[in-house]
Parts: structure tokens; sequence; C-alpha cells
């Protein structure tokens, strides 16, 4: 029987997911449906694909939502986050398995039983961070208790940076995906734990607290700690591991000058500043600083932050053109906002850019021996194109792996699903190596 | 005809309050309804007053609500904050008055209209801060107006204090009034204007940003901001001033070892730290720190604060057992709760201590003969003993003068009303001086 398979937004990093979908909907015999509220930019990806069929798909219909879902066998989400408990909510009461590439929601944790009685999976995170990241170090996980190994640190980083041929700014930072996730990124405090001790950092203080580490063949990184890592000890089953902190990857440097915006309290997207719209960069930035009547405002940054202050850091600064009197154009805006439409005008990725996905996990663990080693397992992952980024790569192809997986029922799982379980893993991370996502795994005795 | 006045909350802060309304009840003839959740503590406060009654009153009874304001000409609300919209509410449905020392929300402004159609008048902030402050600047306003004035700074501060004879701890500081408010203070962002530029000092850097001064008798403070000083320059009709900053005043040297809490992260209240009831306060201040093999708790807090820890601050922090191993015995508690039950271990009032309310206004302004002068303007009010509090005095007395100007119908104004004007702040500026309560102004040429 033809199974029907409905995609759910047709934005960038759909793209690749919808590429495998369309080639393997001629083998398998599926019929591809793909909505999104912009019906031009659904066709343009279907492109005229006999498989294929573009819909205009507005999340906010709930009858629309719930006749998509009835009518087809799987749905896959690419929605923003917010709109998948709708997607979910419509799955369960259908009967439809559903797929995305997003975080389990407390909200959507709480259908697992209703899952369960309609007979249907869940399959979340199933993207790159988090999906990839999950796959691969399970993977490894796995392997080391089975050969009677005690894991007694864990760190794991992503992070989505530009591919060094097009690293050209003194950042070595552009946008590559949603820029007020970059903005907004590690607030609240972070949560991890040391040799076997809780660690709790604000967020002011985040980006001081820094590990380094190099990846073979694209140099040298610096990880800062992602919100909650404790959560993970029961996800990747370590939960008496001494040790567990994710973080993300960005290039040296960047952590320290990033510091100044959040000393400052420039990524504050709490309130409304009072005249945005008439304000310019340096004015942006003089609002934090104390009153003077005779200092500069790049004195006054120097005294107040004398410890991030320094050659580089001012380099970067001013190559984001902060201390110019460039208006700001955006009415009613937060710190946040205004920061986003400075950076916007200057991370952004130019013609020909390509893009680059660096993960890296790093184990150490006492073997059946007594034996301590380090295992250090890397992934690069460099975009094709503008368009073909990446970040949407490794986003869409697990997640259009799984879903494969799903419509020929090699993956018949019911509840809700993150893939750290072999059943899932294994295949999706065999097949991964085709596409080139392939990790490279040492071992050294330590 | 004999007025029905009904206190709702019989709590510490209503003492004062509760004794001016019933010594006046014999005077002017009116029956004191006393309602508190704690029957015994009502009764106790009315002590057998032939005006007064207790009654058991419970905030969460709606129909108890509704019957105690239809049974009464005039309603006063002690209770917490958020159940003030509530009463005002069913004040609005009954017509009846009402007056409490609490803030306007957002949600009992919105009552403005129905109010006025009621013909009833919801007076609100009429306690010390908010309350005396409004009063007293706006005395000093409308006068440096009516005389031709431009006023071009003002800076307005307010702090709950140990008296002088009763401070004997290297903080000068006690626990006065609700310790939780205390150790949340201040946090997000605060806003004010200097010399017409806006300031945003995010809550990391706030307790480096003070300013000092000193009052009279009870010698030296220091002030550091509120979050909002920007919405008074509408309250206080100085919509083109300059420079405005509201602030908190303590005794000096306490914003640099508070600090040290801030910029540890104790005092967040987001989330719940992992087992916390088997936490020493040592170890909760080791969760801040780094990680560490062979440092002290001491040695790496004074390597991550290098500019804060000095041997004063030290000493601070050492007199609150903040190194000792003392069991930490709350479940599930936030950073902030956990602060807290150490503090209040040391902060508490002794047997016969007695606080203290301080506040001090200063204007810069420029007369009307083009010279340029300041005037500071500073209360002091000292307890009387550990219930009959300067907090209690100051917050009880204004309230309980302006009752009585509406239960005598000397105040008979309707709609959301705050006591910035004449007819509202003069009679009760000029009775708080027979309570000692009295401004100690002072005019200088600049």
């Amino acid at each position: 029987m033809t199974k029907k398979i409905a995609i759910l937004g047709a934005g960038l990093s759909s793209t690749s997911l919808i590429n495998y979908l369309l080639e393997r909907a001629v083998i398998y015999d599926w019929q591809i449906v793909l909505g999104d509220y912009n019906l031009a930019l659904a066709q343009q990806k279907i492109n005229g694909h006999a498989k294929g069929k573009a819909i205009q798909f507005d999340v906010k219909n709930q009858a629309q939502v719930d006749s998509v879902v009835s009518e087809n066998d799987l749905i896959v989400s690419m929605l923003p986050a917010m709109f998948h408990y709708q997607i979910a909510a419509s799955c369960v009461k259908f009967a439809k398995s559903m797929l995305t590439a997003s975080y389990v929601s407390p909200e959507i944790k709480a259908l697992e039983d209703q899952a369960k009685s309609a007979g249907i999976g869940i399959f979340m995170e199933l993207g790159v961070d988090p999906g990839i990241d999950h796959m691969s170090a399970m993977r490894i996980i796995d392997r080391l208790h089975a050969e009677g190994s005690e894991i007694t640190a864990f760190y794991s980083s992503t992070g989505g940076l530009i591919a060094p041929a097009y690293d050209n700014n003194p950042w070595n930072y552009k946008f590559t995906w949603n820029p007020r996730n970059v903005v907004l990124a590690g607030q609240g405090p972070s949560k991890y734990i040391e040799n076997g001790l809780y660690k709790y950092i604000p967020y002011h203080r985040l980006f001081k607290n820094t590990m380094q580490t190099s990846i073979d063949g694209v140099g040298e990184f610096e990880i800062y700690p992602n919100r909650d890592s404790l959560k993970y000890r029961q996800t990747y089953k370590l939960d008496t591991i001494p040790t567990l902190l994710r973080g993300t990857l960005r290039r040296v440097g960047f952590a320290k000058a990033w510091d100044v915006f959040v000393q400052l309290g420039a990524t504050d997207d709490t309130y409304i500043m009072e005249n945005s719209s008439e304000m310019t960069n340096r004015q942006f930035i003089n609002t934090f600083l104390p009153y003077s009547k005779d200092q500069s405002v790049e004195s006054k940054l120097q005294a107040l932050l004398p410890n991030i202050i320094d050659e580089t850091v001012m380099e970067k600064l001013t190559w984001l053109d902060l201390f110019a009197e460039t208006p700001i154009t955006i009415e009613k805006a937060s710190p946040a906002q205004i920061l986003q439409s400075i950076l916007e005008r200057k991370w952004q990725l130019d013609e020909g850019d390509k893009d680059m996905i660096a993960m890296q996990h790093r184990f150490d663990f006492t073997d059946a021996n007594h034996q301590m080693k380090q295992i250090t397992s890397s992934l690069v992952v460099f975009g094709e194109s503008k368009e073909t980024t990446a970040m949407a790569i490794t986003v869409g192809i697990p997640l259009a792996i799984a879903t494969k997986m799903v419509a020929l029922e090699q993956l018949v799982l019911t509840g809700i699903q993150v893939p750290v379980t072999k059943e899932i893993y294994e295949p999706i991370l065999d097949e991964l190596k085709e596409f080139g996502i392939e990790f490279n795994e040492k071992e050294i005795t330590i």
C-alpha cells in the first residue's frame, strides 16, 4: 500500500530532508505532501516531482492540522518547536506516528501513555543537536558498558560555525542558523557535575568559564557549558558519572569578546529600551556605561571591564561598528533585539559562504583491566551551499532516515522516543556514513 | 451614622494602624472589624476594645470577602499584595472605598473606570515606601515648581535598617522586614536617567554601582539603584528631568559584600539545587566555585573575585558561618532559599533590638533667579520595640491617617489614587509630625 508522508514546514533546514524522502518515494512508492504557510516555497522545494505535492498549510488552523494528520500515514514536523505539542496531540487523536528534530517538551512527554495506547511512536530529537549527539554518544557508551569499562567523565560539545575557508572576520563567527538563539544562548544558570561535585555557573560568569579543545583538520576551539548537563545523566544511562558537561563550540577568543555583551547587559531580552529607534550603536553601548562628562565610550568600557577589554577584543567590537554612530532603526526593542540587529549586519553569510557543524565527545574511562583510557570522537560536516548548509544536512538527514525506517516498518516503537537505543541509533549512524557524516574516533591510554 | 471600618490582616505591620484607628473610633463613633486567618492574633490586637471586633477571615473564601466588604463602609487591606486585586474587585462591586500601603498593580489600575463609576476611591501606596516617599517628595516638587524653579536632578532613597544603638554585627544589617524580599532585591535590570542619558544596569553590576550619602545624627550610608526609576518621572510630574534615581539605603560596605552572593549566583531563585538538604554552608558556596583538587573554598573565592574579596568582606562572610560545615536542612531549595536560611540564623533581631527607617531626598534645581541650589530632605524613624517597629509605624500611621480622612469624608476622591496630590499629602504629612515622623530639610547654594 502506498504510504503517505506529510512534511510540515519547507524552510531552510528542510531541504535535505525533503530531497532524501522524494528520492526514496520513487523506490518505495510513497506519496509526499509538503505543507508550508508559503505555498510558493513548498512548490519550489517539490519542484514538480511526481511523488510530491505542495499544499498551503497553516498550523494555526486546527481543522487543517487535523485533516492533514488524518489523511496521511506519517507526519514529519519541521515547524518551530512551539507548534509540536499541537501536532503531537492531533497525531495521538488520529493514531499517526510523528517525527521531529526538536527537544521533547514536558507537555509532549505527558502524551506518553496516550501515544502508547494509540499504538504510535512520537520520535523526537532526531536532528544534529539534539540528535546525532545522542546517537553517537550512546553508541560509545553502550559499547564501553558492554566491555565492562567504567566511564568517569563525559564531555560533549557541538557548534554551528563558518567553514574555515570562509572564515574571514575577527570573531571567526557568522550566523549559520537562528540569530536570536545565538544572542540569547546560555541565559539562566549552567548546571553540570565535576568530580562528583555539582557546579552551578550564573550566566554572567558563563563566558569566563571555558575549556579548550582541538579537532583534527579544523583546529582549535573553546567550549562554554550549556544550560543543563545534569539531566543527561539519565538520558545517557550515566546516573552515577562523576563528571558530565555538555557545551557549545566556538573559535578561540569568541567567549571573551562575547562576555562584553553579557557584562554590559546587552543580551537582556526582558525589557524594552526607551527611544530605541532614535539611538545609534554607540549610544546603545553608552546606555550600559556610567555617565561621564569627559570620558569616551571606549575609555569607559575599558575602565568598567579591565580584565576583558584588550586589543583583540577591541578589534572585534570595532569591527562590528559598535562604536560608530550607525542608526538603530528598530522601534520598541529589547537590548537583545538591538544587539541582534547590529550583529546581523556583520555576521551574515556572504555569497558562496559555506558553514560547518563540529561535534566532539570525550570519554575518560577505566577499562575492564583497570587501565585508564580516553576516547575522543569528532565529527566535522561542511555545508554544500548557502541553501544546503551543514546545519540543514545534519538536521535533515538523520530525521529523514528515521522517517524511512518508520515508513518501512523497520522501526515500530510506540510512545515518546529519542534515539538513545541501539535499534534507532545503529541503522541511522550506519546510513549517515553514506552522506559523509562520520565520526573520527581516537583512543589513548592516560 | 456609625462608620464601619474593616481591617484585613493583623500581622506585625498592622499594629500601629490598628491602635490608631481603635483610639479614634471612640471619638468618631466608628466600629472596627479586624479580620485575620489567625483569629487569636486578631483578638490579641483588638485586646477587648469596646469599638473593636475580631473575626476569623480567609481571603481565599470569596463569599466571606464579599460579605465583609458589603457589611462595612471602608476596607483597609494589610494582606499580602497579591490579594489586593481580589479585595479591590469586591470593593468595586459593593461600592466601598478601599485603602492599602501596596503598589498599584496593572490589574488594579485597570479598575480605574469601574471605581469611578461606583463612586469609590481605591487609595494605595499609603505606607512608607511607597507612601511617605511620594508625599514628602511631591510637597517639595510642587513647592519648587510653584516658585518657578527648574529641578535638574532628584535622588530618593529609603532603607529599613537596624537602629545604630543595636547595630552590632560586621554587616551593620539585620532583617527588619521580609527576608525573602531582601535576598531577591534588585533582580532584573535597574533603569534610571542621568544628565539626560538613559542608564540600564544589569543585576550582576548593581551592587558595584553605589553612591554615598550621610544623614545627620545617624551617619554614612550607601545607595544602590532600585529597579525602575524611569516610571517615577510621570508619577512625580518630572517628565523632562535630566537626572532621576531612586535607590535603597544600606550601611557603607554592605553592597560590596552582598555582591559576593550576586557574583556567585547564590541569590538565584529560578532553580532547585540537587541534594540541598544534604549540603553544608561551605558546600553550598563551593557549588558556585570551580573544581580544584587542592585549593580551599576560601582561596577559590579569592581567586574568582579578586576585586571584591578583601579582609573586611571576608570578615562579613566568615561571621555568617558561610565557610562552616553547618548543615543546610531545607529540601528542594533554590540558592536564594538556602542563602535566606543561612542569613536568618545571623541577621535576626535580638531581644530588645529596635529598627530604623531612613529616607533621603536630594533635589538639584535652578531657582527663579537662575541660582543653582540643592535641597536635602531626610527622615529617620526609630522603632519602639520588636513589635512596634519603625517599619510598622511608618507603614501603618500614614495609612491610618488616610483612613480617618476617608471615614470623615475629608477625602472624597474616586478612582485609583496615590498620595501625590496636595489634598492627600498635606494633611497626612502634617499629622505625621505628631508622631515624630518629620523630615529635616536643608537648602544650600551650589
